[in-house]
């Protein structure tokens, strides 16, 4: 998976994403779609939670890593796989390779989520710690693609990214008459995959990002019309900690109407609606979305939205409000 | 809702349970299941979670009571309905009244889960707190009656019983070639329900149920071929503090096959079990049916168990492990 080439026909189309799920069908969950009538009365909309949450690994990142796994095997490519992640995409990557027979190594940072770290050795990876930055991560990574190891990113490749799609593709079927899709937004995996799905398949759709304002690189960029390399990234959504991708921003750009800037105190407020509301375990990048809607209602009133609950790998002992 | 007389021809069959379904259709949620490979490795059978922690107000509850207020409604019933709870039965009857524009009176014990008194308040019921003890929830309960008020019993009653097991009409149609059905034992409105759907249904099932060995009454009732009206309840599963019904102990003696009793210990491991593998919350009394797997894997073994995960209004504040 070569990392260093991005080129726009690295983008994939519906039909790569209809390709990846025929791939990753049987080892990926159809996960359920919920809604609560009450709730929607209260937010003036009808939002559907498309459950990623419950997906294996607990979160979307093991139907991209899948992908990318598969077609390794397609594609002749023996070896160990290796990746820097926080998390959800590491233990994606693990179980990705246990199901090939194949080792996983995962760089984390030293400050990753413990249910985290727990996800991925219990996946069958092996976790090799590093400083809590960019550049320690990189670096770590890079060692091990010295050592022969096959690097599968995160979020900035076709495969990846087409996997990501494959949530859309449920969601637009388990939901007819959508008139938006919104994600999170932090390396881009999921929202440009979403909205690749999206635009092709659901008619007249408005895709619609939300980004922490400690994590707001996307929406800068998008401001800016070039992406941002730089950002002091600090926010809860541990999921949401990284810069935006290079396909990845040419592909928001492209197909993303809008990325919602939610606060810190806006996410906590969501993740505590969802635990209270739907007595799920959602992490706080999956509450971005519910907090959009509570931020920015007019964007939303009247319409069906389906939201993709990106993941629920939070660690219980640390919450930020009274569950 | 004639509450006294119990006889044979109020037992409900796959005909009444069919009705029910049609009844609540669009009312009810159908709930997701759930497998998680490497679990079945490990547990040597292979288990599917039947989500009823995703029925709306977080219980299977809400199918039995939404069929009840739904009959009175088709009979003309009118009126304010009652009940006395631990919770669950509290929050479904709440909101099955709250959809046909009716008050609901909920007797609760002082002892509550907070979570489930919450639950009943947001769904619209009013809450009248009482001693922790069977004799002051009824008198609670026979005192909203006397003002008129309708009474919906929790789960001795054919309404109930057939609501309850719609879970199962779903869960035959999802999983094919279940050889199991599982369910937690408390009142017996799940498990006889649920047993006359899986008898109905599903070719040559075992039907199993999970009882605590804090509340082990039925498991005690069935070895005596009597039912015990008085048992020390103590347990964590705080939705299965009920001495069986008249009606339920009828058809479980003559539809389940067996009852296993699960230690405290054994429920609480099980919980964290279903935390951790599938980042779902439930509640102690849905943990039942995984420490049965655990507690007994030989009745278990090579068999594909559909387990039905009763509901997740679980006090966060005080867990009984570090999750």
């Amino acid at each position: 998976m070569p990392m260093n080439e991005k080129s726009a026909d690295q983008i994939p189309d519906i039909a790569d994403i209809f390709s990846a799920k025929q791939r990753i069908n049987g080892a990926v969950r159809i996960t359920p779609v919920l809604t609560d009538p009450q709730l929607n009365d209260e937010l003036g909309c009808e939002l559907w939670l498309k459950c990623e949450n419950l997906q294996r690994t607990c979160s979307f990142k093991f139907r991209g890593a899948s992908n990318a796994v598969a077609l390794l095997e397609e594609n002749g490519h023996q070896g160990d796989v290796a990746t820097h992640s926080s998390g959800n995409h590491g233990a994606a990557l693990a179980l990705a390779a246990s199901v090939h027979n194949r080792r996983a190594w995962i760089v984390m940072p030293e400050d990753s989520v413990h249910t985290k770290v727990e996800a991925v050795r219990r996946n069958g990876g092996e976790v090799i710690f590093c400083a809590p930055n960019q550049q320690a991560r990189e670096k770590g990574l890079a060692e091990l693609v010295a050592r022969g190891c096959i690097p599968v990113p995160p979020y900035d490749h076709g495969h990846i990214i087409s996997g990501q799609g494959t949530a859309v593709v449920e969601m637009s079927a388990q939901i007819p008459g959508l008139d938006i899709v919104l994600t999170p937004v932090g390396g881009g995996g999921l929202i440009s995959g979403s909205a690749i799905a999206a635009r092709a398949l659901i008619p007249n759709v408005t895709v619609i990002g939300a980004e922490p304002e400690g994590a707001a690189d996307t929406a800068l960029s998008l401001r800016q019309g070039k992406r941002v390399e730089n950002f002091p990234v600090n926010t809860i959504a541990d999921g949401l900690r990284a810069i935006v991708g290079v396909l990845n921003f040419v592909i928001i750009s492209d197909n993303v109407d809008k990325v919602i800037t939610v606060s810190e105190a806006g996410i906590i407020e969501a993740m505590a609606l969802v635990w209270q509301r739907f007595r799920l375990l959602v992490e706080p990048s999956s509450a971005t979305v519910v907090a959009a809607v509570l931020a920015a209602p007019g964007d939303f009133s009247g319409r069906r939205v389906g939201a993709i609950i990106s993941g629920g790998n939070v660690d219980l002992e640390h919450l930020p409000f009274s569950p």
